[in-house]
């Protein structure tokens, strides 16, 4: 175990995390949440550090996030895309990052199309990888539950949408039915995987039994750019059978929460008003606790680095 | 009034300036053009505070003096294209300016291809939104003059060109105006919109009659990228009728100055000897002046923030 | 001659460094490569000063190797690109230098595919020019042969490939032959230029030759971009003739080192368990280096500048 209570040099997914690990992250963005309301939002944690930010596909949202969680950390920053660079004169994923290692950063946030790169970096390079696929958005969302619900274990939670092609909902899964919460997952029939049930998560077959009695919502976004693709006939037929309406809504727990990864499609998984709704939705504040999450992960992760 | 003598949290353009703000905002920009003349560039005024540069058109040369000015005011940046984010897949400007909040920025600063982006935005979030499409550059620009010329009261500007089209013309009338400067405009018949008048100008009716008793002369840029919709029959022709040359300028009082927002058309617009000349283009010291604009204004908003 | 030890207030080449300036570069840049090596990557030499990376042509690699130099300086850094700048609407470089320079940086690194571009940047401008093309890969070349084999003089380097179009060729040999080593250059007949021998080295008529000797071998990348107008029938033909492999290594010296400037073609100009061998292989170290030499080239103009 490293000095920073967390055993691996890497941020590589969900999987590998022991429950303590997961509750050491969530206690670390706690501390962190408040640096970003304040006027001077800075703390000197990783000043002289260097993070490479990786992109081999384009997220800017989600390099936006790291990038501030970064400089809130007085990091030094770096962006590297693939367009434009070495990569493009065909030069190898492992040939790019032992370049830029060469380099000296202390930590490589990486997101790529092939899931398994960031291990095949982490076990080559000395420096921290964080996999800026997947992970994080699973521990921003649990951050969010047990910020709004005050705990994981027992917390129902429903994940509404595309679970087969989803990158998140693996994550998630992982995530919460390591912290004893209960998932129960709804979509279109052709979207669900079959083996969904050994993860150890309930299959609802309509909306209504999914949200009834479910604590928190998670609506996931359908992803348009393959709509050619899609198991159902239209956007319109997908919002009438599992897109989140306002009356929907009325028929869950009045306390419940709902969530989503964002960007959201209006009108096709969610509704404009669901989405808005000041008490229920949790949306924005779970964009703002990415950024605390990403911190506390730099933060663990740098601080290892520093105190071997 | 807030704190810092600003009454908005936000520049989305000159019209809602008053005077004196206009007056305080020249002030401070005068006290920080000395800031870039150090050795070391740098105040610590908005150290740990974070500026988002969301530029939604290209215009690299408006983003690069906006990022100087805020690293001189040691801020945080980051910059956010539209191209790549979750603008391409459909977001709305409101949900990508929404999701850029929660991530706690100080201040935005947008361009937009629509005009009314920035006050959507103001009305909306926290954080201080500065229009950077025109204020800045007429801010800039009455700085120019006030500098050389000792005042802006009285003073007669001339400003040449398509006067219908260009987005900075407009700002620059407001302010001069309100300053109790003389404007008048000159251009091709078909590019001085027939309700100029009303703004307080003068219209003169060929580039000889605009420069006689001119003390500024202000020359735009000729977009050539519509050209097939110019009103003109040729660049040529252009230049022969209002293009700014040596010849021509002779006729201008001895002590007149020559602006150009860039970039300039050189054999279009201006004469290169006149952009070249030392003693009457002001062209590259508007730049400077730009960048001392620009911090005195994310200074006021900054601090205004701050103290409330 | 210049407080810093430099005469000149840019690098715009190796042709213009006395061997007493490239010695200075060297030993300055053994101190800074130990600061890479640090948990705080950081010395604060140019706090407050403006480097400009002005990159007419995409060259990530070397664009990523100055930024994090630069941020190992404290510099405040500003990348500007080619692409949706003025650039693009026609304005000429000068005029983009000057409107950068009227910004007041205290350095622009500029990569250009016109070579006269730095020198006309220099002439122009007060603030220092770096030429990022060429002289900065020959510099962290050299200091990669000193630090391996103690000393530049009598060391015997052969260089391999297309000697004619390489950019980064001519700036070794200038430097190489400056210090007294031997350079010998191998390569496709086509591709060795007639006039090279007039610059102090010799021609081997075969890569067996070339490395009888060596203690150094340099590969030089082929232009796969090019290939069409290659002077060889295909990327095998070439391979066999002049690619560099563990057999043939063997008959070299048992010191030699090997070396690339990057990216690597494997399988083309060079083996891949030549290119990966942990001990004749410093491919990988020269990036490393490139870093320290870079922040050498920018401490000593930075310094230059600021004790004028």
């Amino acid at each position: 175990m490293r000095a920073s209570g967390l055993r691996s040099k890497d941020l590589l997914g969900i999987e590998p995390l022991s429950p303590d690990e997961i509750n050491l992250i969530l206690d670390t963005a706690e501390g962190f949440k408040e640096v970003s309301e304040r006027p001077v939002k800075k703390v000197p944690a990783l000043r002289g550090q260097l993070v490479i930010n990786l992109f081999m596909e384009a997220s800017t949202r989600t390099r936006v996030s790291f990038e501030i969680a970064e400089k809130r950390l007085s990091a030094d920053t770096l962006n590297f895309a693939a367009s434009g660079s070495s990569v493009e004169k065909g030069e190898t994923l492992i040939d790019t990052a032992e370049n830029l290692m060469a380099m000296r950063p202390d930590m490589i946030v990486i997101r790529h199309k092939y899931p398994g790169a960031p291990k095949m970096l982490a076990e080559r390079l000395p420096a921290s990888i964080i996999n800026a696929g997947d992970g994080a958005q699973a521990l921003l969302d649990a951050f969010t539950i047990r910020e709004r619900l005050g705990r994981l274990k027992g917390v129902n939670v429903s994940i509404i949408g595309d679970i087969a092609h989803s990158r998140v909902v693996r994550s998630n899964i992982h995530l919460l039915t390591k912290m004893e919460a209960n998932v129960t997952v709804a979509g279109p029939p052709s979207l669900i995987p079959a083996a969904v049930e050994k993860m150890g998560v309930r299959v609802a077959h309509s909306l209504d039994k999914a949200i009834d009695g479910a604590d928190v919502i998670m609506m996931l976004r359908i992803q348009l750019e393959r709509q050619g693709k899609l198991s159902f006939p239209s956007l319109r037929e997908y919002y009438n059978t599992f897109g989140l309406t306002e009356a929907r809504l009325k028929r869950a727990k009045k306390s419940v929460i709902v969530m989503h990864p964002g960007p959201m499609n209006r009108g096709v998984e969610i509704a404009s008003d669901v989405a808005d709704n000041p008490e229920r939705s949790v949306i924005l504040e779970q964009v703002t606790n990415g950024v605390a999450v990403r911190m506390a992960v730099l933060y663990l992760l740098g601080g290892a680095h520093l105190s071997e």
